[in-house]
């Protein structure tokens, strides 16, 4: 399993605002390298944080890509993968409609009625007692054959991605302004690194739309 | 007056961990480059919570700038200055040691002991009612003839300069690692910004140390 971590923060870290609404920090280049690393990629993950905040579809936009995707013997878009521990995923947000496969992944305590109602829409991944167990629910996921890994935020689930030593390379796109706001999400989050902050090495630097597109891979 | 912001970030934005100790992010390549916009600066800023976290001495590292400087005419270290609403400053701290000189900028309600105390050691700026109001306390640093101002920290007051239009220029140094926590200070705190995101446009980019130096000029 390889796993790519792939978000735009401003020049100052955020991933968006104090408010957690979607923020505009890149332009078209970044969309579109976006979207090919999306078609590159088996699954495409986000945290429950993010499917509320910003309620994306998760697929691949380009038509020329999905046909390639296709004529490789693959599916139109990537699985999509919401670690979602108790199952609050909304019934109607995009990441479960009809576009492509949705992985749940889901802690034990999920209630069950929630799991039931999104059943048809998914396939569920329990691992955790509490919380998701993001290396159970990873390896679950590899048995699934999903093999490259693309995780598209956000910062809570970064951290914990992290810290559990899951996470290959990072991908930055870093933008042309400032959020600002102690309490703004951050490309990581969670409780933080307080000494072995893992270490990165620099494997690329393209200016890219009116920021910067920094590539680096993570050695723990 | 010409104000730049200079900082070293890791690469998910934060300027310290949750604990605010003083974490290493870059190398000496980077001291090398920062000692050298001191040098070239009629002041040094920053805000007390960096004083009281890190207790910075803030003058020139390299004995042959400090010389080339008395050779200018100028002092062999630039001005230091803290922004310090309450007078916290502790008597002892290494930056209101006598290398330099240095500015305390504080709120009118900063105690009348705490100000006595410190104003042999430091030329006292009073300017604003419980906080520091930085558009009149730079106003009369310029009137001091403080002219180019280097701002090194830490994210409170860079975000308060940016929101008052104060600063013209933002130079990061990006870390080779990931800090994470959404406790840790970042390079822009404070309240944030949730619209009107201040705009900078991308004047450098440079690889030193094992990190990227991005110069970006600020778009009010
Ligand atoms: N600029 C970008 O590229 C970008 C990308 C993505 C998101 N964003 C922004 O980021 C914000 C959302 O990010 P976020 O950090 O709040 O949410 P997030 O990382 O998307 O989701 C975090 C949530 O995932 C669940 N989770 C389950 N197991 C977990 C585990 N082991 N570790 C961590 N989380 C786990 C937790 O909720 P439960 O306990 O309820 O399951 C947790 O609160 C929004 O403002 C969005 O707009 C920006
Ligand atoms: N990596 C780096 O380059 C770097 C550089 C600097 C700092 N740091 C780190 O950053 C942390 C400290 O940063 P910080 O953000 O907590 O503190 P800070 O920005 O250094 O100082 C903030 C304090 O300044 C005072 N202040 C007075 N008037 C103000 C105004 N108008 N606007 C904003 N602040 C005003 C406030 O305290 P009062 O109300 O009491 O006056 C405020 O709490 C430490 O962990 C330090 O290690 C890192």
């Amino acid at each position: 399993m390889h796993v790519v971590v792939n978000a735009a923060m401003s020049a100052d870290g955020k991933l968006s605002s104090r408010r957690r609404e979607q923020v505009t920090i890149s332009g078209d280049e970044d969309f579109e390298r976006v979207d090919r690393l999306r078609a590159e990629s088996d699954a495409v993950v986000v945290g429950i944080g993010t499917v509320l905040a910003d309620d994306p579809r998760l697929t691949v936009k380009d038509s020329g890509r999905r046909e390639q995707r296709l004529e490789n013997g693959q599916t139109a878009n990537p699985a999509r993968v919401v670690v979602d521990s108790k199952a609050r995923t909304p019934p109607d947000a995009r990441v479960v409609d009809d576009e492509a496969e949705t992985y749940l992944c889901v802690s034990e305590n999920a209630p069950v009625e929630r799991r039931m109602d999104l059943s048809n829409q998914a396939t569920l991944v329990t691992a955790g007692d509490d919380r998701v167990d993001l290396l159970r629910a990873f390896a679950t996921l590899q048995q699934h054959g999903l093999e490259q890994i693309m995780v598209e935020g956000g910062g809570e689930l970064i951290f914990s991605l992290l810290d559990d030593g899951l996470v290959d390379e990072l991908t930055v796109f870093v933008g042309p302004q400032l959020i600002g706001g102690r309490d703004a999400p951050t490309l990581t989050d969670g409780d933080g690194f307080v000494e072995n902050y893992p270490e990165l090495s620099l494997e690329g630097l393209e200016e890219l739309d009116d920021g910067v597109v920094l590539s680096w891979a993570v050695q723990y």
